[in-house]
């Protein structure tokens, strides 16, 4: 058995004394008061716990069951969902012109990471939702927008996401479904797409599929793919339901993990779909959804490790085994706790120091969407773009990782499914292959985002690390944040330089090193939160709060810092190896 | 579908050209000519192909069932395990005088890593019964191995190990399953034991127990421990089959993987049984088995990542996905094999350069059981029950990382339980966590195995390395495969240095770095192996041997001593921060 209590005072602390949300010049922000924010996360923490968390198991067991054509979700499922929708939690930051409560990314951002650590599963419906509707929101047209939003808002319609097939996932050029063009300005959508997360189930009213297809006359590969609204049931003028559409589940998968959420094949026989945006600019229209969507992967690697932390913390307390070495602590009991051991306490460690900065980085990077969104900031989008496929790629792997280690914790235990913990570990895996599997994130960083604007992001990301640190070194309590983040600033640049040096006459010396890039990439954004926070950790103290919740950032950041920062030193190494080691055998010789 | 090739060629080069076992003045060695040896492995590696392979994935989708106290395995098991018993494979290197075949060791490796990479769950059916088999003939009495061994040999019998209760794992000291002594020399055991491998199925005559319980007067902890054998059903003095014994299944646990195998909650209520060995000496008769127990779960570790590495090269080397960046190489095709794309490749040398470097550590530590069993070698004694830990734990946290990499190669493919990669991921879990979870692992090596006998060993160990080196550095060739040898040794050394001069005052500062000592052991264990595999195949070069072949392994020795060991660094900067940064928290702030 599971739980989960909701990281409130963690989260008020990174928005207020970390971010200052409610200081920062981007519309919205002013009325982000402590008060507010406090509230609006106690009750969405209520939600996760109560009613969230005690489904996760659930769904875990039970899965997603098709027959007949029509999906059953898991026992419990449908009345949560209603509940998230009577708490308006799904249209926490949608636009107020159809129906959304307008709040900052930032403060959606928080509420989710609780959503996903209480049942991850269950929260990809709305997460879907939230996606198309976005796409939507960017590129429909005034009708469709009427036609759509306000029913995706409030849930009453859930959305997905289609773009895999069966033979193309990454490379999406060899897509074969088809959009035919018809008189009446609408497409027939004909082709197979896998993998399409509620796809079909029993929770909505309809659902609102958004399909890339290839309509005549775009060009070979990705150029002639276009994307389109296909709705499971067709919208009458009236905004009322019509007739059922070619789209059909053709199956749900077994997977290893995320059971609660039906994974459909769903099978277009010349479905009505209509243009969403441009005609053969598609995928265009998908890359302009791309940061929010890979931040909300990114958000649920360390927030299911999260959750699996807090149960791995509870068993290293409750659990008798052995002795601390350095004298007995428990003596009236038969055994001390497991939490005495140092291996026992380096787990968890190397757990809570990631989870708390992680949650800073994703922070920081919404916050960083909303500056670009809402104050229109070039630079914001810019360094976003840079950092989002670390954010995805890095925290989905450390989060898998820390899954892992928690689950170690509870030794044979935590392999018995019953548990719970073994959930965890199998529901995080998804996060490194989908939305861009991780090597797929590496690739976009080093082989597109490091070059962007002739490196501009990448220089200003440098400049920003350089800039804190000599903002804050005068502060001599500062030195064991900064002294690892300049060392761990320096492997980066100086890898980015050997990018620089090699790839133009190889660009496999860069490729070869993408993936190790991407995750001293990470180390480093995670050194640079918690020296943000040691910061704020540091005025705290000066102003007298909470001296035992400070000390304990403090203490934990100093580990990051000494535990996890020298790994800087050893992808540098491999970087400057080259691609020689890498590509030295042909394929043949494997 | 997956599919499994015996590694045929690698084992025969391992065995004849890196550890020249024939030449061995070891008994029994000399009868491994390499004629011999094919041979063996040939018949052993059909019937892993063609046998167990293929029901690997039946018996992770069916488990094991009880119904009415009776376990059935999946269909198709009982007649693989009459296969297996028919061609003698169980008794391989067993002992001539109750059946056996009495091959060396190191042969029963390299048999036993085919069997575990075609069918992991299926493997510890006979795997658990050689266990049993070794206790009952090392520490039986005449009549006893007479009455059982035979039986066992054959796998008419199976056996157990049983020492975890629901309450104590790692800490045996709190053991409650009771033995109290009849007047005819017998006991009556009463407990319940849990996590018990193979406790019950339908595939034996018999199942013998062997089970830890503690009988009066041995006094508290550990101490009080004695071993017994518990068999299901009775044996008369014939050696027919007698009454049911007072032992039952009382659960069979549903696990995150090798779901093949019946892990069960046994009770048992009074049941007779026999004391092995000397009282109150049980933990003392298991800790005599225990480098053996713990070679057969690290070799788990890398032969599951070796069947999980094969079926991800085939999925790279056929699924079609984008274009090699340097140049289209499929000009016929619509996109390149995924093999072409750098960061595949890094990932697929990672695997490859583990495997290989693995079983390479595991036949030569084998090999050095045999040295010491065989030849009564106490130097080669101590130095295998130093690396004994860094085998079973670095690699099986290898072994899974590397699994979870193969399964990252299919995509979101390898997240669809059909496709049978995720089972490779789910089964490798559980080498991490059984025989001594991994952290277990670290805290024997660094707070036991390294102080063993002043030190002797983890000195032999360097000083092995350090001759190595010297005896081959005239060769220029060998430079690339030495100098980062010395670099990881030296880093390990002075780990080793921090270790003594902090853990008299200190011992937390020595534990709080024990898992990273044991991983950079481990490295340093891989690179002393690809420096020996280099050198005999320079010397296959040197004398014409079949160069692609060879030159590949140069190539992925080169890679791992690049790309693996420079991580030798970092575990040390970890382990020079001590104990303060890991300890720093009491167990209330967290």
């Amino acid at each position: 058995m599971t739980t989960y209590t909701a990281p409130l005072k963690d989260m008020q602390f990174l928005l207020h004394d970390v971010l200052a949300v409610s200081g920062r010049d981007i519309p919205g922000y002013g009325d982000l008061d402590a008060g507010f924010t406090a509230a609006v996360l106690e009750e969405a923490g209520k939600l996760a716990s109560d009613v969230l968390e005690p489904l996760n198991a659930v769904g875990d067991r039970e899965g997603c069951v098709l027959e007949n054509g029509v999906v059953r979700t898991p026992k419990g499922f449908k009345a949560a969902f209603d509940a998230m929708k009577a708490g308006g939690w799904t249209a926490l930051d949608c636009d107020p012109d159809y129906g959304g409560q307008g709040l900052p990314y930032v403060m959606a951002t928080a509420v989710g990471e609780m959503f996903v650590s209480a049942n991850m599963a269950f929260n990809m419906y709305q997460g879907l939702t939230h996606g198309a509707y976005s796409a939507i929101h960017t590129h429909g047209s005034a009708e469709q927008k009427a036609t759509y939003l306000p029913k995706m808002v409030s849930c009453d319609w859930t959305g997905t996401m289609n773009l895999t097939e069966p033979h193309c996932g990454t490379d999406l050029g060899l897509m074969r479904t088809k959009a035919e063009p018809q008189t009446d300005g609408s497409y027939k959508i004909t082709g197979t797409k896998i993998f399409i997360s509620a796809g079909e189930h029993d929770m909505a009213e309809n659902i609102i599929h958004l399909v890339l297809a290839k309509a005549p006359g775009g060009g070979e590969g990705t150029k002639g793919i276009s994307l389109f609204i296909v709705p499971k049931f067709l919208v009458n003028a009236d905004g009322s339901l019509g007739a059922r559409n070619g789209v059909a589940v053709g199956k749900v998968e077994e997977k290893m993990g995320i059971h609660g959420n039906a994974t459909c094949v769903m099978n277009y026989d010349g479905a009505t779909g209509y243009l969403l945006g441009d005609l053969h600019k598609g995928m265009r229209a998908m890359f302009t959804m791309m940061n929010e969507a890979r931040l909300g992967v990114g958000l649920q690697g360390y927030a299911v490790a999260e959750a699996a932390y807090q149960n791995s913390l509870g068993y290293a307390k409750d659990r008798l085994q052995g002795r601390d070495v350095t004298g007995a602590q428990n003596t009236k009991g038969p055994a001390d706790p497991l939490i005495v051991h140092p291996d026992i306490r380096r787990n968890l460690m190397d757990q809570k120091s990631f989870v708390e900065g992680a949650r800073a980085f994703t922070f920081w990077a919404a916050s960083m969407i909303d500056q670009s969104v809402r104050s229109g900031d070039e630079a914001a989008e810019g360094l976003v773009s840079l950092l989002i496929p670390v954010l995805k790629g890095f925290q989905t792997d450390r989060g898998f990782e820390m899954a892992v280690q928690a689950q170690q914790i509870w030794g044979g235990h935590g392999y018995i499914e019953d548990n719970g913990v073994s959930q965890f570990v199998r529901d995080a895996r998804i996060a490194q292959i989908y939305e861009g599997a991780n090597g797929v994130q590496a690739l976009d960083l080093v082989g597109r985002k490091l070059s962007t604007d002739g490196g501009k992001h990448v220089m200003a990301f440098f400049a920003l690390i350089k800039g804190f640190i000599k903002e804050n070194e005068a502060d001599a309590r500062m030195q064991p944040y900064l002294d690892p983040l300049k060392a761990a600033s320096k492997d980066v640049q100086a890898a980015a330089m050997f990018f620089m040096n090699t790839a133009m006459k190889n660009p496999n010396a860069a490729l070869a090193g993408s993936y190790d890039f991407m995750t001293m990439m990470g180390h480093t954004c995670l050194g640079l939160m918690w020296a943000k926070i040691a910061k704020a950790a540091f005025a705290g103290l000066d102003g007298g709060d909470d001296a035992d919740f400070l000390n304990a950032k403090l203490a934990t950041g100093r580990y990051y810092m000494v535990r996890q920062l020298p790994a800087t030193a050893m992808h540098l190494a491999r970087i400057e190896s080259g691609a020689d080691p890498v590509m030295a055998l042909s394929a043949e010789a494997f």
